[in-house]
């Protein structure tokens, strides 16, 4: 049976030459390629995961666990997403997408025996997440995007909500809103201890707190239609709101449409302020969204770094980073109706 | 070293429930699982993808060969790829998604070489498509999830575009519409031949001629603000327009946001139909955007069904399925602005 070896001399090439053409670990020019793989079709070599991994115990794959493709990528995890498979690629790695459906530590446990990743990024962690403890037994490299909620051990990038809920609110506030309400993800999400749901929600009810304000919490499913409905028995319970934060790209999309059909002025009547969500997302709505944007590309980024240093060299220093959304105003925030007498005559006269 | 025998007698089950349980090809009960898994710990048995290619030389993996993560994935994508999820799995396969950037010809040929996938579903057909001929030349079985130029020879399941841009005119000029633009995906993405964006493009533009009408056709990239910015572009030129045909979800739900901000009414002053979208979609905006919704579901089961079948069987019929877009009729689309004197007096007066 042939060898690299043998490729490599038949090629005129040296042998990390037809290795780097193989695995796409460095650039190799298309001519060498092709020149390696005319010498591969001569000799009947087979170069494949298999043998490579025999050799090496590296397939050069990161795989990342994302549990709810049904759910949909939202704008965040595409780039999310988007930026960890450069970082990977850069890096001579290949990213690919696991997506895991009901039976979420059955595919955890297929993804760790099938041996085909050097490392695994998980997505949508929970505070007490199954996929930590068999991902640790089974002594594969990985790091959370996302905190589970004892992550001291454990190597994480994730959002600072807790600095994200704060910044929102001192805009909110700072506008003169007293009446706010948080439109969430779902009840289930929350109930099964998601990360983001339980953490926006403590810390939008302690701020509101510390603003002297009482809190409404409304929990909602990604879509649309939830949305819309979301915002009709919102505002018959509680009329006196007058801002929502909202972390939740479809059914705020949703509220914003169902909210303007039903004669509600944004922002005159209403605020919206959409946390952990994008410009790119904002820009779908009319009026444009005020909006946080997620730290997206650093998490991929910072994710993908820290886990194949992990992978390339077992003892390093942990990682734990909290990146805060960043506000981008546009045309969905604004003062509350009570005070918009001393607004209304200057945007009204603009001298 | 222990084998998978050693295994089956240790755990007192069959060796092909040993192989279900690691494979996830048939449902095994947890307590089998964990049960097998204490004999496996036991021995010291390393079940991995490398020991079962070798036995086997099947990984029961599919991998969707994803070319423009970037873009994100759209509403469409995303039905399509849950389908795809589910039914890979019923037939005991895993999906991963594999996304590739820049250089597509070296990531389908990292694919191929890494014999990590039994079968390769290709997304973002090109009418002149490089990843067709390596993954024939590879005899790696593989489904078009789209179609090239001349795919004859080849499976394939896409979307019925004449048939859809058909419907899509029957409606718009049914409705008395005689000035109608289609906006599309970009120039780029025409340019490289990408499918839809040709196929739509010329159906449009042939459909419109048998009405004996005109074709303006604009080309968009896929975001909110090219959206925005193509409809300011188009009415300046086209002041003529009274309905969009559009092709492309983001710039749609941008260019309606537009319209509206701009001061024009929607539908009374222009109609908006959105093909190859989604009722989901549709609930995004403000009005309810009329769709024609993309056959997403259907084209994942009979992509991965057909490719499956192809995997295990060599030689079987060919896969050559069209599916249409369906209307879901809803509040962008209406009679326009000369018709409606014949409209007006009926809506303002519901007697």
């Amino acid at each position: 049976m042939a060898t690299m070896h043998d490729v490599a001399k038949l090629a005129g090439v040296s042998v990390s030459t037809v290795s780097y053409a193989l695995t796409g670990a460095r650039p190799v020019s298309e001519k060498t390629r092709a020149r390696v793989q005319v010498a591969m079709d001569e000799l009947g070599y087979q170069p494949n995961a298999i043998a490579r991994s025999l050799a090496s115990r590296r397939t050069r794959i990161i795989a990342m666990l994302f549990p709810s493709i049904e759910r949909g990528l939202s704008g965040t995890a595409l780039e999310f997403v988007t930026a960890a498979a450069e970082t990977a690629r850069e890096r001579g790695y290949h990213l690919v997408l696991w997506p895991i459906g009901d039976d979420e530590v059955g595919e955890t446990r297929a993804l760790i025996h099938q041996h085909l990743a050097d490392g695994v990024l998980v997505m949508e962690v929970r505070l007490d997440d199954p996929r930590v403890g068999l991902l640790r037994e089974s002594r594969t490299p990985f790091t959370l995007i996302g905190r589970t909620a004892d992550s001291e051990a454990l190597d994480y990038a994730d959002i600072d909500f807790e600095a994200t809920v704060r910044d929102a609110l001192e805009h909110i506030v700072g506008l003169g809103h007293r009446h706010i309400a948080l439109l969430s993800h779902s009840k289930t999400s929350h109930d099964a201890g998601y990360g983001p749901t339980v953490r926006v929600g403590e810390a939008f009810s302690r701020y509101m707190a510390e603003h002297g304000l009482g809190t409404v919490i409304y929990h909602c499913d990604d879509s649309a239609d939830a949305g819309r409905a979301a915002v009709n028995e919102l505002f018959d319970t509680n009329p006196e709101i007058t801002a929502l934060v909202t972390m939740n790209d479809s059914a705020t999309l949703g509220a914003v449409a169902e909210l303007l059909e039903s004669g509600r002025r944004i922002p005159d009547d209403i605020s919206v302020l959409s946390i952990v969500s994008s410009p790119r997302v904002g820009a779908l709505s009319h009026p444009r969204l005020t909006t946080m944007s997620a730290p997206g590309p650093e998490l991929g980024r910072l994710g993908v770094t820290s886990l194949i240093d992990r992978i390339e060299s077992g003892d390093r220093a942990i990682l734990h980073e909290l990146v805060p959304c960043r506000l981008d105003l546009q045309a969905t925030t604004g003062v509350p109706p009570d005070r918009a007498p001393y607004r209304r005559p200057r945007t009204a006269n603009p001298s």
